[in-house]
């Protein structure tokens, strides 16, 4: 049953952007959340200020406060899991486990001398980690080379570890359970591909293979050093694990550790921003709220993530996992079916690329798709010189930024029908300072507890991903099936493209 | 108005699939169209017989046959622009022009001796030639080197010219009207790289620069000798180019030659089944249909492209374009506002690598989102052994291939609400044998086909793109403003965040 504000929500209007502006001079101002890391403008959705009540009185009828408070407190709030939430503690330098986990990073990193580094994970225990490798990229420690292989195709393994001196390279197979399909099919192929080469010995693989697992007895069965472990812990989730061992000893192994940490000191300071500021001036909250009146009251169900910044060519795919993993959810947290939407489609790629692709749609197609830009006011790279009559290309890739958000919003009419723009398409902005360890670090805490807030209010469990387990049981059967036909080629699945397969050849 | 016929469709109801296929043992065979190249199975979408029946009545009564025909005569079908839409021809073995310009190709190809191979485009000179350089990658030629820069970010010049070193590099320069921003300034930027490092002389940008383009005067006016200059013509839209010249001379020269030509049979050839095959039997007709279904009758307005192959990964990109630019579009090709929706968003990652991500929301997720899986009989690369116990990293892929649909489409229930499936969640899955350059070119017209189909159906011009302009229009303001502030730093916009911006800071 819908509340009383959900029903005034209901009944709120989208503004008029073109309207909105021309009668309030500070609409920029007012709908805009300004602080020392973060400019983040909303001006340009559909909202009014009683739009922006509302949204915070629904927060404060789902007590999101209180639920914020929970996560932050370790408590158990993946209730189907039985788990606490608690990456936001790995980030917190109080916390004496994590600071342990870290000490023994920063001491392998400090004493490793391979310079080929091979991440071997998938979902979790690669999205996170190769966006922020690919946001700090410029920051790389020299000569480090860092590579990431998930796919279980073969082409992933061949091409990733193609050219590589196995005598430089270290493995980390990055596995909570260490049972993970890919990961440890993978992995058994790297220690095949490094014993061809440097031969049988245990040795070789205590040198040249490290973990990071909840899994003991699996790593030790594999043959890793125990003291090449790196622990996390049952209340990080795999999706938002970048800031663990996960993401720490690939990341400090390419960046440094102080690097790495100035990532944890970025997560954290969001981590900072979210728990302790009031809902209004809260960006992971506010940005959260927005989402779900794009969704639920204006059935914008697709968000499109814009960073003007090729260094964030990773974060739309990191962001996808984060979004649609933990609210793409059908039943609440008491198990009833939601009778609402929850999760949006996230998609994206870096501008201006974008708009030489998809904007299209998103200027004159018949969805409405809010977008997300994210710009910098300083390049990772100054390349071109700026004079009177020229631009740097940082300022031309500026230009973009702000140019995109004004024309979705305000449109522009035209006597040739195709070239009308509608308008009144809604986008928010945030910039930033620059793009560091520390801001990559804060992108990420933000991107996780946007997440979050969307599923607090809807009263879904964010935090498992239950979805995915069918998928799995089906492929144990098909693998038992390409199994009987290894034992017995003239085995015939009941599945015509299958048995097309493993007959290897297309049917007539 | 809608038709008749149209009105029909929009009382049928969609199957239950698990219903479906229990009452029909054949339905797989039925709803599948099997050619030399190509196994599509659509029996997972929600048709009935009828649905099929009425949707190729459908095609018939918006004439697409004879729209099909006039687009491979050369007719002037984009009719905004009066050009034709002609690349179909440029596989087409019998067009003079077009062999002109590939034997100048392969002749330059033969003579290149660079082994750095730098292309400079964005949009439609980038996506289609990066998802085919990507998806031949392992028929490279050995030493050959392809980047590709399109970002006008700073960071992608940087990172994509770190470690070449001048004296073997060659720089590609793709534009049609040699006047795309970013690409003019990535190009201005490449010849100061040049030029710094191997002087000033004419020769050097002889040697080391060459032009994909239209526009003779301007190419030459850059320093590039005419005789390096590969033309197409006005008849080839962008993100229809990847056959032309824009892919054939980095393709060219990173595969060698004859690859190149084999990507265009293999365009040919599904070009061909395009033209003369039935629309029942004709895959980038039934595809284009079965869009049609799920966008204006189902409702589905996003589309997941998952392809089973890490050679893929740019696939989702290129098709994200061909889709979204061309058919994002508002209204008919009379000018008419469309009352009904048209182009889908479209978004994908390969597998198994999206599983492990945003799979979760389309099995558990409050929308449906019709999936394409594609996969392959045979690796690129064979890694891993096929044992009586063991499956090889091919076979282990192929499984997830196989589970997912039936996952999908069947579901589960369970005692525990968030383990239950809710299935019905449509999809197709089309087999090849292996990925090579030909069924690269292949798939590389299906998309283009497909996307087409939709256009014809829905009375709009795919072949157009004015809703990027208003974009470059507004640009061109902020770059003024942005040069304003060069010559006089105490000029202040009228833009909070610009004004940021140009200060440098954040506001406080």
């Amino acid at each position: 049953m819908p509340s009383d504000i959900w029903k005034k929500l209901q009944k709120e209007q989208p503004v008029n952007l073109k309207q909105a502006f021309a009668e309030d001079k500070e609409r920029a101002k007012t709908f805009s959340i300004r602080t020392e890391h973060l400019y983040y403008d909303f001006s340009r959705q559909l909202v009014t200020s009683e739009t922006i009540k509302l949204l915070c009185e629904l927060a404060k009828e789902r007590d999101l406060s209180g639920k914020i408070q929970a996560m932050f407190a370790g408590e158990k709030i993946n209730k189907t899991e039985n788990r606490a939430v608690w990456h936001v503690a790995l980030r917190d330098p109080s916390n004496p486990e994590v600071s342990d986990v870290l000490k023994k990073i920063e001491k392998f990193t400090r004493q490793n001398k391979l310079t080929n580094i091979v991440a071997i994970g998938i979902g979790g225990s690669y999205l996170g980690p190769e966006y922020l490798a690919e946001a700090c990229r410029v920051y790389a420690k020299p000569g480090m080379n860092l590579r990431f292989i998930a796919n279980v195709d073969g082409t992933d393994f061949a091409q990733k570890t193609a050219g590589l001196k196995p005598e430089e390279t270290l493995f980390i197979i990055i596995s909570k359970t260490f049972t993970t399909a890919e990961t440890m099919k993978n992995a058994e192929t790297a220690k095949k591909w490094m014993q061809e080469k440097l031969g049988n010995s245990p040795e070789v693989i205590k040198k040249h293979f490290v973990a990071v697992s909840t899994a003991k007895d699996k790593v030790a069965a594999f043959g890793i050093d125990p003291d090449n472990m790196f622990i996390f812990w049952d209340w990080v989730g795999g999706r938002f694990s970048a800031t663990s061992a996960v993401g720490a000893v690939p990341l400090s192994l390419f960046l440094g550790f102080e690097n790495f940490k100035e990532i944890l000191y970025g997560a954290h300071w969001l981590d900072q921003h979210f728990l302790n500021t009031p809902m209004e001036k809260n960006i992971p909250v506010i940005s959260g709220l927005l989402d779900i009146w794009n969704i639920n009251f204006l059935g914008y169900k697709t968000r499109a993530l814009l960073p003007y910044c090729q260094a964030l060519s990773k974060l739309p795919a990191h962001t996808q996992q984060v979004e649609m993993e933990s609210n793409g959810k059908l039943v609440d947290l008491s198990g009833k079916p939601v009778d609402i939407d929850t999760g949006e489609v996230v998609f994206g790629e870096p501008g201006t690329n974008g708009q030489h692709s998809f904007y299209q749609l998103i200027h004159q197609g018949t969805q409405i798709i809010p977008c997300d830009f994210i710009g910098f006011i300083e390049p990772q790279y100054p390349v071109g010189k700026a004079s009177n009559k020229e631009v740097t290309h940082h300022e031309e890739l500026m230009t973009n930024f702000f140019a995109q958000p004004d024309a979705l919003a305000f449109g522009k009419d035209d006597p040739l029908p195709h070239k009308r723009f509608p308008g009144n398409r809604p986008s928010s902005s945030l910039l930033l300072k620059k793009l560091t360890p520390f801001t990559a670090g804060l992108l990420l805490a933000w991107t996780e507890h946007r997440a979050a807030v969307k599923g607090f209010i809807w009263g879904i469990n964010s935090f498992d991903q239950f979805g995915v387990e069918l998928g799995k049981v089906l492929g144990i059967k098909v693998r038992e099936e390409i199994l009987k036909h290894h034992q017995d080629p003239s085995y015939k699945p009941n599945n015509l493209m299958l048995e097309a397969f493993l007959k290897g050849k297309l049917p007539d």
